[in-house]
C-alpha cells in the first residue's frame, strides 16, 4: 500500500486488515494494515455513504477488508495522509486473535505456538520483509563473481564429516539421512561448475538447545575451484558490506518496530589471526588454551578491539574438518566470520589431493573406505578450491541483533518444537 | 575462459582441464576445457620452451593445469584463437576417467553412478548453467511482482493433502515426514507477508518410478493474497516469456552441445477450458470421459491446436485438491500450465473460508479434526489468495526438450537411487 500526500484528491482501492478501530462520534477511524504499513480510513457524517457506518460497527480486529476512497492529505493523520471511503467491501471475518500482536506482551513460546498469526505483527514483517532483500543481495553477490546456482540431495547415505548427529529417513527399503551440509557435493561440483552455491535447508540432530541453535536451518553455501580462503574472504567481505547496505536501506521501518541493527555499515573486515585472537582473551582474563575453540563471549569481548564484523583466521588444523587444507602443520588456511558474536559463517581452502584427504581422515579416526564414493571423485582431475558455509538465520539474528536465532525463522525447529 | 582474438599479442594465464591431447610431430596440442568451453594451446619446437615439452608427454586427459602464454588469433583453431605457453603448471593428475564424457554413448544410469564425473561433459555444463540462469529469470519476475522469499520447514508432522506417500523422518522422540510441498505454509503466509515463494527441496514417496517424477525435486511455489487464478496466470505467462527469452540467450551454446530447446520464443499463452481440451481429444480418437485426468500423450496432441505452451484451466473440481475453489458448481477455478506435453505448474485460486475447507474435506473423506492446526489460521483473517507449485527439474527438462527428468537434475533421487 503505497498512498502518500501526492495522491491528494484521487481515488484509490487499498485491502489489507483491520488493525485499529476507533470511534470518537461523529467520527470514526479504520486503521488498515498491509505488509508494508499502516493507513488511515476516516468515516465522518455527512460526508460518508450511511451504510458504512453500519459496516463499521460489525467490523473487528484482522477482518479482511477493502475500501475504494478519495485521499485527502492530512496533518492529523500519521502518515500524513487519510482515505475517505466511498465503500468498503469485507472479504473475511477474524475471531478474537489467540495471542496480542499489537503489543511486544507475549513470550516468544506462545508466539511461536501461533506463528501464522504472530506474523502479522509489524516487527516479523519487517524483519522477513528484509531477510528476503538479504537473500538478494547474497545471490547478487554470487552470480556477480561468477557462481552457478545448484541444488543438491538432502536425502543422503553417508554422513559429511563422519559425525553421528543425523535424522534418519526411511527411503523406501532403506534407511538414509538428512544432510548435514552440501559439502561433499558442493567440491565434487568444482571439477565441472567450478563456482557454484546453493541456499538451502540443512539438518544437524543436536540435542542441545540454545538461542543460536536450530535443527533445520538455511544454508548458504558457496565452492569455488582455483581460489583459496584469502579469495574466498575476499567475497564474503563484500557480501557483508552489501547486506549492511541492504540492512540500512530498511532503517527506517527497523526503527519504527524497534529493531536496532548492529551492522549497518561495512568499511573493512578485519581479518585476526587465531593466535592474536588467543593473546587478547588471555590478557583480558579468559581461560584459553592454544588449541580450544571460542565461545561466543570470547568473540564477543573481541568486538572492542575489531568492531562488530571480523574474520577469525588460520585456526589450528585440530578444530577444522578433515577436507581443510593446513598450513604450517599445524595451522590452517581457514577462517570464521564473526558478526556481534556470533559465528555466521566458516570456510578454508579445501585439500584437493586424495591422499592429503585419506591422511587427514585417519587422523581423526574416520575410515577413508567409508568415504570412497566422495574420494573417488578426487582421482579424476579435482581442482584447488575453497568455499564457505554460511548459516542464514544466524546471519539474520546477528546483523540485526536479535536475542534468538527463532525470531529470525519463519517456523522453527528444534529439540522440542516440530510445528507448526 | 574469455580468450577471443581481440586479445591478440596478450599475456594471459587460463586454468582449466585437459579435454584432449594431439601430437603431430614438431607440433602439440592441448585441448584446455572449462566451464565455458574450450581453448587451443600450442606448443611448437623452437618456439614453445623445451620443458614444457616434458610436460606435455606426461599429460593425461582431465588432469588441472594452469597456462601463461600469448594469444594469437588463428585461422585454423576452434576458437580463431590459439594459446602459445610460457608456461605449464600441473596442479593435479587424473586417472583414466571411469566413463567416456568425450562422446554421448554411456547411457544414463552409468552416467548417473559416476555423476560428478558426468558433469564434465560439456552439454551438462550447458544444461546446468542455463538452469541457474532460469532460476534468475523466476525469482527476478517474482520480486518485479512485490513477491518475499521465505523458507518453511520441510519436516513436517501432517500430510499437505492428506495422502500417504510420505517419507518418515525420525526426529528424536517421534515420527515426522518429509515435506510433499509447503501448500499449507504458503497459505498461511498470505495472512502477514501477503505474497510469498520459495524455491526449494519437496519429497513424494511414490514407488513408480516413471522419465518424469523424482522423489525429491526442486519446487518453486507462490502465493499471494487478494489474486485470482488469473492475475497467477499472468504472472506465469510473463515468467514464461521471460525463461524463453534466457533458454534463447543460451542457443548458441546449446546447439554447441546437441541440444534442441523447445521453447525460445513465447508470444501469448493460450488458456484452454478443459471442456474445450476434452472435446478436441475426443475428436481426435482419445478415450477421455469428462472428469478424466489428462496424460502426457493427450496434453503434446493438443500441441497441434494450441503451441508448446499452454494452461488448461477450469478442471473439475473432483480432480483437484481440497483448498481448490469452485467455480459453476463441479469445475474450479483451477489451470496447469503445459509445456511440450508435460505439465510443469499447477495452481489454483484457494478457498479462503474455514466452512468450505471443511466441506470440501469431507467430500473428500479427509477429517478436518486433522487439519485444525492448518484451519485454525483461517479463523484470524485469511485473505482470498491464489498461487502455484511449479516442478523446476520438469520446467528445464519440457523447455529443453529432453526426454528423461534426471537429465536436468545433479543428483536425482528416485525409487532405485540415493547414490551418488
Amino acid at each position: 500500500m503505497d498512498v502518500t500526500p501526492a495522491l491528494h484528491g484521487s481515488e484509490v482501492v487499498v485491502a489489507g486488515w483491520v488493525w485499529e478501530l476507533r470511534d470518537i462520534g461523529k467520527i470514526k477511524f479504520i486503521v488498515l494494515r498491509d505488509r508494508e504499513g499502516f493507513i488511515q480510513i476516516t468515516l465522518k457524517a455527512g460526508k460518508t455513504p450511511e451504510n458504512l457506518f453500519k459496516i463499521f460497527v460489525e467490523l473487528g480486529r484482522e477482518d479482511v477488508i477493502v475500501v475504494k476512497g478519495v485521499v485527502e492529505a492530512s496533518k492529523i493523520a500519521k502518515r500524513g495522509v487519510e482515505i475517505f471511503p466511498s465503500e468498503i467491501w469485507v472479504l473475511n471475518k477474524a475471531k478474537p486473535l489467540p495471542i496480542d500482536v499489537w503489543s511486544e506482551t507475549p513470550d516468544l513460546a506462545t508466539r511461536l505456538r501461533w506463528r501464522s498469526v504472530d506474523l502479522k505483527r509489524p516487527r516479523n514483517l519487517a524483519i522477513f520483509s528484509l531477510a528476503s532483500a538479504m537473500l538478494r543481495t547474497i545471490r547478487d553477490v554470487l552470480y556477480g563473481e561468477g557462481f552457478v546456482e545448484v541444488f543438491t540431495p538432502k536425502i543422503i547415505v553417508t554422513s559429511t564429516e563422519g559425525g553421528a548427529e543425523l535424522f534418519p529417513v526411511l527411503y523406501f527399503e532403506r534407511v538414509a539421512y538428512l544432510s548435514q551440509s552440501p559439502q561433499l557435493y558442493k567440491e565434487q561440483l568444482t571439477a565441472s561448475l567450478e563456482r557454484v552455491f546453493e541456499i538451502g535447508p540443512a539438518y544437524r540432530a543436536e540435542k542441545h538447545n540454545t538461542d543460536y541453535h536450530l535443527n533445520e536451518f538455511i544454508s548458504v553455501d558457496a565452492e569455488a575451484a582455483f581460489m583459496d580462503y584469502t579469495d574466498i574472504m575476499n567475497i564474503l567481505e563484500k557480501m557483508t558490506k552489501n547486506l549492511a547496505k541492504t540492512v540500512a536501506s530498511f532503517s527506517t521501518k527497523l526503527n519504527e518496530v524497534g529493531v536496532k541493527p548492529v551492522v549497518t555499515e561495512v568499511r573493512n573486515v578485519p581479518r585476526v589471526d587465531y593466535d592474536e585472537a588467543v593473546d587478547w582473551l588471555r590478557r583480558l582474563g579468559f581461560a584459553v588454551n592454544w588449541g580450544d575453540d571460542l565461545t561466543v563471549e570470547m568473540q564477543m569481548a573481541l568486538m572492542k578491539f575489531y568492531g562488530p564484523v571480523y574474520f577469525l583466521v588460520n585456526f589450528p588444523a585440530s578444530l577444522r574438518p578433515f577436507y581443510t587444507k593446513r598450513r604450517d602443520g599445524e595451522k590452517s588456511e581457514s577462517y570464521d566470520l564473526i558478526i556481534n558474536g556470533i559465528e555466521v559463517a566458516s570456510g578454508a581452502t579445501r585439500i584437493h589431493r586424495r591422499d592429503e584427504l585419506e591422511e587427514e581422515m585417519r587422523k581423526r579416526g574416520l575410515d577413508p573406505r567409508l568415504f570412497e564414493a566422495h574420494l573417488s571423485v578426487f582421482d579424476y582431475g579435482m581442482p584447488p578450491h575453497a568455499g564457505f558455509g554460511l548459516g542464514f538465520n544466524r546471519l539474520v539474528t546477528a546483523m540485526l541483533g536479535l536475542d534468538n536465532v527463532r525470531h529470525a525463522t519463519l517456523y522453527p525447529r528444534d529439540r522440542y518444537r516440530v510445528e507448526p
